[in-house]
Formats: C-alpha cells, sequence, structure tokens
C-alpha cells in the first residue's frame, strides 16, 4: 500500500478516535501507522501534537520525534509533563538527540540534560562538544563492533545482544583491544560466510572513515563516492568513537540546500518552514540583507550626481542607464551562482582561483561581445525609424553603448566568480555573495563605466 | 586509516607501478584500493582512465566507474575495447546502467545495449520505460524477497542464493504469490528471530512504498521521513517492480541542487563539473539566457524613451533611476528564492498561494516602508548638505522617491512571489523564475511606478 493510497482515511479515523478519548484504542491506532504518517497527523492537528506523543510506544514516539521540524519539537517538549520528556529524550537516539539540543538556548539545554540517565547524559555532553557542523555532532556511538579472532557465530551472537540499541547492523565495525578501527564488514558477507570462519579472513583492509572533525559538507562528499549506508568516525588517533549513518547525510543535505538558496536569494537561513516562521521574524530575516543592499545601491545616486552635468547636456544618455547596470548585474549573478554551486559540491577549491579567473575571462568576453553587439544594433536600427531619439551622433552613440556593455559584462563575471572564492579565503561563506550582493556591487562600477565610454566617444559632439 | 592519510603516497605508487608496465601488480594495485580512491587516480591521470578501468577485477570497475561524472565515464566506454564495454555494462548495477545511458544520444544507447546479455537488456529496456526524473528510473530489480509463509531458515537460505546479485540485503521484501508488496523486514529483525518463525509473524504491516512513475523529489522527501536504507517500488497495482536505495537519493538531492541554483542564477543546467566542460559550452549554456534577460532589459530603455521629456525637465529624476529599480529587482529576488526554495523541500504547494500572497504583501508593505524612509531621509538630509543638488522641492523629489520605494518593494516581493508558483501551476520549472528573470521583470514596471509618482508629487513643480 502506498502513502497515497491510506491518507484519505487517516485524517477521518484519527478523528472519531480523538472524539472519543479512548486512550487505548488512540494508543494502538497510532502505534499501527508508519511514522511519516504520525508525523503528518502531528502537523494536521497541532492541537493534539503533545497528545499523541505521549499516547505511542516510547520507542516509536522518538522515532516520530526525530522527523519533525524544530518548532514543533520545541511545542512538544514543552507540552509535555517532565517524566514524559525524560523518557522521550533518553529514548531518542543519540545522533537526532544532539540535532534537537543544539537547536535551543543554553539554559534549555541544560535543564533536559538534567532529565537524561547517566550513561546518556555522558553520550550527550561529549557529542555537544563537537564544533557545529562537524561530524562529531551527526555521530551515535549505537553501533556494532567486533574483533579481528571472533567467529562468525560470536559475531551473529554479538548482533542478537546488540542490535536493539544500535543504528544499523547493515555494517559491523572491526577493531582492535585499543579500540583502534581495523575496518568493516557488510552484514551481507557475515551472512554469506561459514559459521566458524574468522572475522580476519572476510575483511578487505580497505576501509573509509570520517574524522570527528571533518565538515559534515565532506562527509557528504565521501557518503556519495563510497558505497555504504554508515560510514566509522574516528579520532586522530584512529580511535573508533561512533558511526554516522547516511539518512543523517540525507537531512544534512537537505538543510544546507535549503541554507545555500535562502543566503543567495539574499536572506538570512529561516531555519523553519516559510508558511509556519511568524511573519515578524520573517520580515527581520530579510529587512537586514535588504538595508544593506539598499545602502550600497544609494552609491548610485552619488555616482549619478557625480554625472549630472553629463546627463543635463545629453540626456539620451539617461536612457540606457537601467540596460547597462542590468546586463553587468545579471552577468554576475550568473557567475557567482556557477562558482557557488561548484564550491558547494566541491568540484572547485580556492585553489583553483585561476583557472577560473582565465575561464571567467574569455567567458566575459565573449558574453559581454554578444550583449554589446545587439546593443549596438538596437541604437542603430532604432534610428532608422525615430531618427529623432538619438540625433546625429547615434553611431557614436550606439559605440558608447555597445563598449559599455562588454566593460560591464567582463567586470560583472570577474567580480561575481572572484567573490564566492575570495569569502572563502576570508573564512565567511561564499554563499553570502548571492545575486542581489554582486549586483549591488555591479551597479555602481558599471555606472563608471558606462559614463566613461560615453565621455570617450562622445566627447565633443553631444559632451 | 582515514582517506586522508593514505593519499599522499597513492600517486607516487600508482606512478611507479605505471612505469613498470606490470599489469599484474597494477591489477593487485587497484583491487586493493578503495573505490574513490581509484576514482581520484583515474580523475587525475586521465590518460590512463580507461587503462585503470580495464585492469580491475570486473566487479570493482563497475563500482568505481558508477561513481565517476558523465564525461569520464563517456571517455573511458570510448576508449575500450568492445568485450571491456560489454563485460563492464553487464556488471554494472542496473539502476546505475540506465542513469549513464540516459545521458548519451539515441544511437549509441542502441548500441551499447546490443553489447548486454538477454537478461540484463530486457531489464535495461523495462528501464529505459519510465519518463525521466521518476523513480522508475532510480529503480533496480536486483533484492530479495520471500513469502510470508516463508521461515527465518528458509529467509537465510535466500539471502544466501541471491545475496550476490541483490543492491542491498539490509532489507527483505516479502510478497505474495501474485508479486503483490506485503511488508518489508529489516536484516536485524530476522537475526533476531528464531530460526523456526514464520515471516508473516516479523511483519508489521507498515511498508511505505514508492510508485514506479513517482517524482525523485519525492522520493527524497519520502527517504527523509522514513528511517530506511532502501523503499521498495511497485505499480498502480501494487506489484513490486524493485527497490531504490537511500545512496542513489543522495545522489538525486545533490544533483537537483545543483540544477535548481544554475537555473536560479540564470544559466542552463550544466550537467558537467565546472571546470571541465568546454569554455565555449559553458558560454552557450550562459549565452541563451543573458540574450533572453537583454531583450527583456531592452524594454528599460523604450520606457526610459518614453519619459525623456519628464527627465530633461528635471534631470534630478534620473539620479535615482538606479537605485529604484534596484531595489525591486533585490526584494523582487528575495521573495523568488524563498520560495523556489520553500517548494523545493515541499513546504509549499501551488495551492499556498493565497497564503503566500497575503504574507508576501505585508512583508513587502513592511520592507518597503523601511527603504522608503531611508531613501527619503537621504535625499532630505544630503540637501541640508548641498541644497543646490535637489532644489527647493526637495521634500517632493523625497516624497516620491520614498513611495516610489514602497511601490516598488511591494511589486518586486508580490511578482517574485507569485512567478515560481504561476511557472509551476502551468507545469514549468519554478526555478527558471530566476533572481536575475524576476530582476528584470521588476526593472521595467519599477520604471513606469517610479514616474508616475514623480508626476503626482512633482506635476506644477518641475515637471
Amino acid at each position: 500500500m502506498s502513502l497515497e493510497l491510506e491518507q484519505p482515511t487517516l485524517q477521518e479515523q484519527f478523528e472519531q478516535l480523538i472524539a472519543t478519548e479512548d486512550k487505548l484504542q488512540i494508543r494502538d491506532f497510532l502505534n499501527d501507522q508508519n511514522i511519516s504518517d504520525v508525523a503528518l497527523l502531528i502537523n494536521e492537528y497541532p492541537d493534539h501534537e503533545s497528545q499523541i506523543i505521549a499516547n505511542m510506544s516510547m520507542h516509536r514516539a522518538a522515532m516520530v520525534f526525530k522527523i519533525l521540524d524544530f518548532p514543533t519539537q520545541k511545542h512538544i517538549i514543552r507540552e509535555l509533563p517532565s517524566f514524559k520528556q525524560a523518557e522521550l529524550l533518553n529514548e531518542l537516539p543519540a545522533d537526532d538527540r544532539t540535532d534537537f539540543l543544539e537547536e535551543l538556548p543554553k539554559e534549555a539545554i541544560r535543564d533536559l540534560i538534567k532529565l537524561l540517565d547517566p550513561e546518556e547524559r555522558k553520550i550527550t555532553l561529549s557529542l555537544l562538544g563537537y564544533p557545529e557542523d562537524s561530524v562529531g555532532r551527526l555521530m551515535t556511538p549505537d553501533y556494532v563492533y567486533v574483533y579481528a579472532h571472533d567467529t562468525v557465530q560470536d559475531v551473529f551472537a554479538t548482533i542478537r545482544k546488540y542490535a536493539k540499541n544500535s543504528e544499523t547492523v547493515d555494517v559491523i565495525y572491526v577493531i582492535n583491544e585499543q579500540g583502534e578501527l581495523i575496518d568493516d564488514i557488510r552484514i551481507r558477507d557475515v551472512i554469506l560466510a561459514a559459521p566458524d570462519k574468522e572475522v580476519h579472513e572476510l575483511i578487505d583492509g580497505r576501509v573509509v572513515a570520517l574524522n570527528v572533525n571533518d565538515d559534515q559538507e565532506h562527509a557528504n562528499q565521501v557518503f556519495k563516492m563510497n558505497n555504504r549506508v554508515a560510514l566509522p568516525v574516528t579520532d586522530d588517533n584512529n580511535i573508533l568513537l561512533g558511526i554516522v549513518t547516511i539518512d543523517d547525510i540525507l537531512w544534512v543535505a537537505n538543510e544546507e540546500f535549503s541554507e545555500d538558496m535562502q543566503k543567495m536569494g539574499g536572506t538570512e537561513a529561516l531555519d523553519e518552514p516559510y508558511l509556519d516562521i511568524p511573519i515578524f521574524k520573517l520580515f527581520r530575516k530579510r529587512v537586514v540583507w535588504l538595508i544593506v543592499l539598499f545602502l550600497g545601491e544609494l552609491l548610485t545616486a552619488t555616482a549619478m550626481g557625480y554625472f549630472e552635468d553629463e546627463i543635463t547636456k545629453a540626456v539620451v544618455l539617461a536612457l540606457f542607464v537601467p540596460l547597462i547596470i542590468s546586463s553587468g548585474g545579471n552577468s554576475g549573478s550568473q557567475a557567482s551562482t556557477l562558482i557557488i554551486q561548484a564550491m558547494a559540491v566541491g568540484e572547485i577549491t580556492v585553489n583553483d582561483w585561476w583557472r577560473v579567473m582565465r575561464r571567467e575571462i574569455i567567458s566575459g568576453l565573449l558574453l559581454g561581445t554578444v550583449l554589446g553587439i545587439i546593443g549596438f544594433l538596437r541604437v542603430v536600427l532604432w534610428h532608422q525609424f525615430a531618427p529623432n531619439i538619438y540625433g546625429e551622433h547615434y553611431m557614436s552613440i550606439g559605440a558608447a553603448v555597445g563598449f559599455s556593455l562588454i566593460g560591464v559584462v567582463l567586470w560583472g563575471t570577474l567580480s561575481g566568480s572572484m567573490l564566492p572564492l575570495l569569502l572563502k579565503r576570508m573564512g565567511a561563506d561564499p554563499a553570502v555573495s548571492s545575486a542581489p550582493f554582486v549586483a549591488t556591487l555591479v551597479d555602481v562600477t558599471g555606472l563608471i563605466i558606462y559614463f566613461s565610454f560615453a565621455y570617450f566617444f562622445l566627447q565633443g559632439l553631444l559632451l
């Protein structure tokens, strides 16, 4: 049965049950549903959200809780009685618990950590000790490990003993007495092997591990390039600390994507679904960048003021101002997006700046020439139909527009492509060199380029 | 051993070995490396790429091949002798083979499919029959299935028999005699169960399946919300056709991300790494949109021409043109990015248009008012220092600028947010309503808004 086929009746069933207030039946019903369907119910009936979580087996409640968005998680925790808070937090997988806690204010984290069992508390505190966006924050210490001298039978016994609490048994980790990672084996190979074989006969010595301080985006790349559903995490001394599972990486990829997009659109990362974020918060996240960009754009008024005399002498120059600056802005945001995206997926590093620059100089000249020719033709051809707009110097006006376009587009692609690299080099997030940011930068310089060419071609004629 | 620690010597070892031309040793060396390391060697020694693939065990060669980027894959296939081509293609997992073939021109696909064994050929043709970007294209028919009346012992026997050829044994699928999907069980639960238990005692009736025609982005969401490393794929009659594994979804998520970003930056999707794409192709992918945008921007020159008389009478009006149109463009691209991103992650659907519109009207008015006040103050305060720029009517000029900003920003956020929804409604890709596209749209209307306000406030004074 697919997700879609069940949906029509799910809500009706739930509404009927809630009306009966029969806790046992509600519990049975909720325990029978897929976790994604329970999450759906929680999103559709926000008044019942904590009731839903409280009325499920705590293990399943934790599975549902981990896929909810953060604001919903926060509401639920706030509404639950404290013994239920404790049960839920203890039941949450360590990595998802870290993920939830790290979003909360410091005092709230402290209060909630007090609710944890001593063992879980120790784990949580150590995971929260790793830097934000590091692999350590995604790690779970619940995995199955065996030793090289164990037999396949021993491995099965270990799995039976620990599988309940481990995130995955699809990959088993082989360590030595010092806790150093030797290799990983897939469950498939264990099942295929004879029961008396020893683990060291199954391993191939090809293990890929993440370092606990690695960036999460790096982990994304490593997962893409290695056929594993989980990867081991080690410290600098190759001691196995935990594992990261691929489903967490899929969440990271989706979140990174949203954040990068929002930054590139000139907003702070929202961190909440668009329709859920309070409107004033949405406004605050947007207004800061808009003001910064606006203050930058104010320089265009200053620059234009500087050329006021030229405009007075040749009003015709003003007509092309929007065209010129927008062309620079468009080519600049095109270039910056390409480079930010290529950096995000690891195709370009800061060290490639020279190769990028060479490509962008060529691209910028080509693109600028194409637009320049169109711009020139626009002026010259238009003149044939309406000779009084541009007057007798239409060829010179056309040349000024055409050459300005080459200059502005070249400048746009160059600054658009170099800015993300420069930001990265300075340790900042390249995604903030968003399209609007580049466009604003190019606007001011575009005006200077345009009026310089105009002066060159029209000096003694109109100017 | 982490990936990083091995790298320094990997290249040296490889260069030494290649110099010896000892095929056996090269083969042993390559078979001992991680697939991601072999992929690295291929990228660093493009002259040896097909040699590397040809000198590995074919199973491992296929694992390496599938993680290479498409242009490299194409080179390698072209350079391999045809018996090696056949071996490699037959060895590739069905889903990765589809992924590779679908990028090729039609005739090349036909030639390569002829090389396949009859069984693999049948599978490939059926997978290529599903629509592009559908779940069917990601599917692999290599999975392990059992029946409800099988015992746990039977399940292990089935796994031992078929595990070699299946993508994953982490999840086992339960079907009935008609081939309909009943449920899935995780390997963990099979290992934990007593050998004589029957499968129907292990299943919980909670199965999430993808439909073969589902969109790949939908599959991404379903994987995020369900704790599975693989999901079954069924047709409309609930017949199990294949499975999709989470690692393919991670690739899809990364690719979708790149494509969306590139489109939003006003480029066609590159489909190749930035540094690898031939410069002329890069130019072609970029120039089309730039020309379209440029033709749109040409309307600004027409609009400005229409207001030439006003500019001649009050040159001061021209000074604020870049500021006004850029503010509209910035707020527009901000809004469009937010909406495209929210649609991409499934937070907003077309049906939410009214809620979005309400939010954007409020946001637009708030944002516009803030910028309008700053703009007004800029004119009024500047006048105190340089009274001769704006003259005696500086208050009216300030009002014209301020109110235009409110109008332009409101128009920018509204059109920026509605355009992606409109495109989606018409069946187009919302990501093409990119920042540059919205900016261009807003530029022309922004000029009209500005000169209308200017006329209203300055009529009888300057105009």
